[in-house]
């Protein structure tokens, strides 16, 4: 039989040992779990990065608990909470929006419950590291089996805090997209899901601070100079924006959310 | 049955294969063990820090295996070894004070053997990487069930390196306080333990800077306003100092060890 | 029975999701196999260092899967593949070089074949993230008990990329050696294999820049002064250059594939 799986993301780095005591905890209370690394680099504090960078893994991630915890409002009232999706995937985290689109892609939230007073949690719970002492119990819990109704005080999953993201849109034949997320090489990801442009496809995108470049949608790296602006389709199935053997945000000057134009051919 | 565990701390940094390759060294000898690495980014040589994070993580590991590599004699006649607390657990690492508050705080060591030349060592052992020549796989084999009394040539634990910390006190209605931890928040851990200042108290703190602040004592970061200093107890329940969303130690100009004067109320 | 062991190296780092989301595509494939992460900031695209780091470490390594990615050729023409070594070792990862030197270690390629189209990849495969599409899945089911000869289509081992790595020799007294790697310490390995030298041995060193130092050879740091610059015989058994609590490569100004020459005494 499998090992239960736990996958584990989070913006508290590896500089600390704040990874590692989750761990440590989650080993002591199911110790035949397989917890997985999924990135604990998420930028400090930012919910919307964690929440994309979740989404986007979710198809890849063996169905189990997903435990999240990026968390600028820890020790205030924000909701901790689990919940089942409708594909029996479990996420466990802060309600600030984190948790909303892999809810949403997991097939939606069928159980919610707030896991402020959890029976799992340990205790005493501390104001500030709620990682450790709420989400990782819970999660470890979740994973030996217990139930999502036994972990905290039910709620309707409407409550949920939801995320506002940008839509891209066509206007006057050009696509304005968005940024979704910038990874470690600069690599820039937009709100565009399988694109359909023709591969050598000679296109002019236009970024927030005016500047104007002309670029080749391409298949991948190799395709273009070393040097080279690209337009591809990621390996999220996302039309974004590189430069081979270099960093696109910053040639571009782009950061998340900002406005990227692309003037349609 | 539960896995064996092993805890992991070092300096080895996970920019190369240090780390990685005791873990292969572990997987060799004790395949069933379970590996928990608690940190790896200890400040390069700073045995002080390694200590001070075991010591605080202590609580929360299972009792097991505890291998902990800060090791800036390694080659030199400071010893190896690999000891036993009176609560069960196994600290195997160098004997230059990195072990020192994690054996006090696992109430105390009860058995302490010198594993320079032990059976469980790789030979040849190298000159420079005891941490995969040494300390790994005589954890593995403590994991694997071997005696500390097998490991190496026992000695008595009274003739283990201590550290020297500086103690908080008193003095004429200023507490004197110093910095035990800084992580890489810039958040700042004080050797003093479950304050007991009143939430909202006003306080007034002085570095050793001489530079001079108004600080409120708050319960968590977001009773502070943004970039606002704050008093608090931190999750391992010392005193600590933060600047909510902002950098403390940058803010005060601290370093491990300095001082911080905070005028009682 | 000890689980099946997969080592994994790559550039891809630790600051985004794609070695969490390789972990994850093996857990759902081989949730029985245990992943050791060798090391993931090889730098990016530095195929070289990455040959070097795995043919170093690769005596510490059990016997299994090594599946190992720098890939700057990613969705261009160059081969993926599979590989079983004369010692049963398994290497899975790009036909760059990558995994040439560890073959060779290794006692030599006994078996190769062409995973492009392996029918244990995923399926759509990306252009761009052959990791996760392509090759931690095929060393997944080779850790699951598949044979090399089921993941792809098999050649001529002899058509394997190799590297060309400069060589050591001497001239008129003179060792004329190469930066093989340098790590994160500043450390420099050279491609001097057990160096023969005594221990005290006064010796001079001329860099790639024309710098010329004093150096003495010795047995590991603490043998030296602090910022001392010193030959001695590192963890790998290599001929090696290093500043006790400093940074070698800095002092000496030296990149990789560098020479450093040596007067013989």
């Amino acid at each position: 039989m499998s090992p239960p799986i736990i996958t584990f993301l989070s913006d508290y780095g590896l500089a600390d040992d704040f990874v590692g005591v989750c761990h440590a905890v989650i080993a002591g209370i199911c110790p035949e779990a397989r917890v997985i690394d999924l990135v604990h680099w998420v930028p400090r504090g930012n919910v919307r990065a964690g929440a994309v960078i979740l989404r986007g893994a979710l198809p890849y991630l063996p169905v189990g608990v997903h435990l999240c915890v990026v968390d600028p409002g820890v020790g205030s009232s924000r909701r901790g909470v689990a919940l089942r999706a409708a594909d029996g995937r479990m996420l466990v985290g802060p309600d600030n929006g984190l948790l909303s689109l892999a809810g949403a892609r997991a097939g939606g939230v069928v159980e919610a419950v707030d896991i402020g007073r959890s029976p799992f949690a340990l205790s005493p719970i501390s104001a500030t590291f709620h990682g450790r002492d709420v989400f990782a119990p819970v999660a470890a819990r979740l994973a030996a089996g217990a139930a999502v109704s036994d972990a905290g005080a039910p709620f309707d999953p409407r409550e949920l805090v939801a995320l506002d993201l940008p839509r891209a849109r066509v206007v006057d034949g050009v696509l304005v997209a968005h940024v979704l997320h910038i990874d470690r090489f600069g690599n820039v990801g937009l709100d565009v899901d399988e694109p359909s442009f023709e591969v050598g496809a000679a296109l002019e995108v236009t970024a927030a601070s005016g500047r104007l470049e002309r670029v080749r949608y391409v298949r991948t790296f190799t395709d273009a100079g070393s040097g080279e602006l690209m337009l591809y389709e990621d390996s999220y199935r996302r039309l974004a924006v590189a430069v081979n053997q270099g960093d696109a945000a910053a040639r571009l000057d782009l950061n998340v959310d900002d406005e990227l134009r692309i003037q349609l051919p």
